[in-house]
């Protein structure tokens, strides 16, 4: 996608001894690219939030293991590096997804061609991502248009939590994909971006990465959504996920369930997009099975900005002494969520599946 | 009630010319008085919320009618002033409900009585201000000892959200006032605090009063509470109002509504604490009547906190360019409500009144 005008995707590798990432934890405030030497950088620009989001997680760590099939000298290593990849955060599917892919690949063309094997499959992850990411978009952008179709010459306007946008991707993002696919179809929409606290991926992430490509958009607090889709202001909700059952359930950043619970109040279409990768199949109910990362209080008590000089300060917006907990997702049931758009199409909920075992993706 | 172990209320006239506040703006940063001398002073303090809250805001417009009183020099002149007051704020209904009081008492005692008169009433206003809360404070101690008796030896752990608590009112405050009750009576409690973006009254003042009290509490992003609530986290949720309809529909701090679906999707009891004098029975739909007040976007994009140098500093919090809306309530259906904790006792919900036209507190 765009930045500044020019064509970027969130991660690359410029040679085969270094990965390249943007550096998500200074925008908006700075574009800097970053770039990644060893497993250890990788593991810490994940567990750091340099590289963040479903999609690019899962990139970074098929990166990641390139940079291990390098370092690694034997078998039992190289499954310590991968290893410790997986546990730099413990929501996300995506992460071993990618890592036990490229052992997979490793093992099947032998332990003396790792180094080749792993910088193919890494590259084939990261082209898939920004393909089945396209191909959400273009799912999607049938619900968008049947929408404007039905208030011709209006503004859609949709609601998005957090940042599924292409920079939690590799390219064009899940949530963001047919918003885009939209825009460039020339429907008029406008996105309300949740500031998504406490670490504010709407306000820093999504509505930089959206006002770059020109779509329309206002940043809400979190508590707002609820308000405009009483009042007939939100056509539609879509997100991301970080972790998706069998039974549909979704596990997205903190907050969405509580969208999700105000769209089905008022007949807001809820949609959750994701790639295939991030399913998983072996779960079934969400809210009890999967794991829900905590991370430091520190996130909800201190806050980093612009102050009125131009620097970047980090200022505490709490009482000395007052303690906070930090949560960082929440599962969403699927019985509230209208359907799932992946690179394979739309999965739409018909309400029969929650009494069943079976898949809703089978 | 306590700060730094000494007794206050939130507002008081050391003489008959001076309305002294806690200016509420500075907190938690820094403890400070303010004296208005002029109904423009008051005008500006509630405008600018150095006092908010529906409790005290009706306190300040009472004492602000002393000083009109003193500065009027006819009826007509009386009657401008007492607008420029209720224009202030739309939809706290104490403002009016404080400023006709005093005009009531005005006329019945006669214009040249007008200033010993009104001082009186501001007085009388601000007391049974401050007995109201203390008496939701005795009704609400009964919800969460039943709770307590149900888990013996356990904490009882009660969200709120935004600041209904002493600063926002006189004394005791309206959902804050059971909480402080039960910890007076020896029951462990805890309290979940939102944050209550885009103004964090949660985070600034309900975790620096009862941080004062030396009540047990956590801060929590707004997204929060859903997550807690799925994993039976929280057993009560109390929250205060802004103006409650005859239906029992509740204006309060945008997000609330969020926090109501979320109760009652889990089954967790949620109640509005108010004193009667929140209440506006000639409306009836909350959703479809009562005016939302849209506040500064800037309210949103930017954040004051405290820099690593001890200073105050106000920090942009969103990429240059985008822009936000700021809507300070929603409105909250009383279906989702459990009940409604006034002075004069618990109205519980019966879920019947909701096609009927009678109002729910008759």
């Amino acid at each position: 996608m765009l930045v500044s005008g020019q064509s970027y995707r969130t991660i690359w590798m410029p040679d085969d001894a270094t990965v390249r990432i943007i550096d998500q934890r200074r925008l908006p405030w700075s574009f800097d690219l970053l770039d990644l030497r060893t497993v250890a950088e990788v593991a810490h620009a994940i567990q750091d939030m340099a590289v963040r989001g479903a999609g690019l997680i899962g990139a970074t760590a098929g990166f990641g293991m390139a940079l291990a099939a390098r370092e690694s000298t034997d078998e039992a290593h190289l499954a310590r590096l991968a290893r410790s990849l997986i546990e730099t955060r413990p929501t996300a599917v995506n992460l071993s997804w990618a890592v036990n892919r490229q052992l997979t690949a490793i093992r099947e063309a032998g332990f003396p061609n790792r180094i080749r094997t792993a910088r193919a499959e890494a590259q084939r992850i990261a082209d898939e991502d920004a393909a089945m990411c396209a191909a959400i978009g273009q799912h999607g952008l049938a619900i968008i248009q049947e929408i404007a179709a039905r208030k011709p010459g209006q503004v859609v306007n949709i609601l998005t939590h957090c940042n599924a946008g292409w920079l939690a991707f590799v390219d064009h993002g899940s949530a963001t994909s047919p918003i885009y696919a939209a825009h460039a179809a020339g429907i008029p929409v406008h996105v309300w971006v949740d500031e998504t606290r406490p670490r504010s991926q709407g306000a820093r992430l999504t509505a930089w990465e959206l006002g770059q490509q020109g779509v329309p958009h206002t940043i809400i607090a979190d508590n707002t959504g609820g308000h405009l889709m009483q009042h007939g202001l939100v056509d539609l909700v879509i997100t991301g996920a970080d972790r998706v059952t069998s039974h549909g359930d979704a596990a997205n950043k903190i907050g969405t369930y509580l969208k999700a619970l105000a769209a089905k109040d008022n007949g807001v279409p809820f949609y959750i997009a994701l790639p295939t990768s991030t399913l998983d199949l072996t779960l079934g109910d969400g809210v009890k099975e999967i794991p829900i990362e905590q991370r430091g209080g520190d996130e909800v008590t201190h806050l980093e900005g612009i102050a009125s000089d131009g620097s970047v300060q980090t200022v505490r917006i709490v009482p000395e002494g007052s303690r906070a907990v930090n949560y960082g997702f929440d599962v969403t049931p699927a019985r509230l969520i209208t359907g799932w758009i992946t690179e394979r199409g739309i999965t739409t909920n018909t309400n029969q599946h929650q009494s069943r075992s079976a898949s809703i993706f089978a």
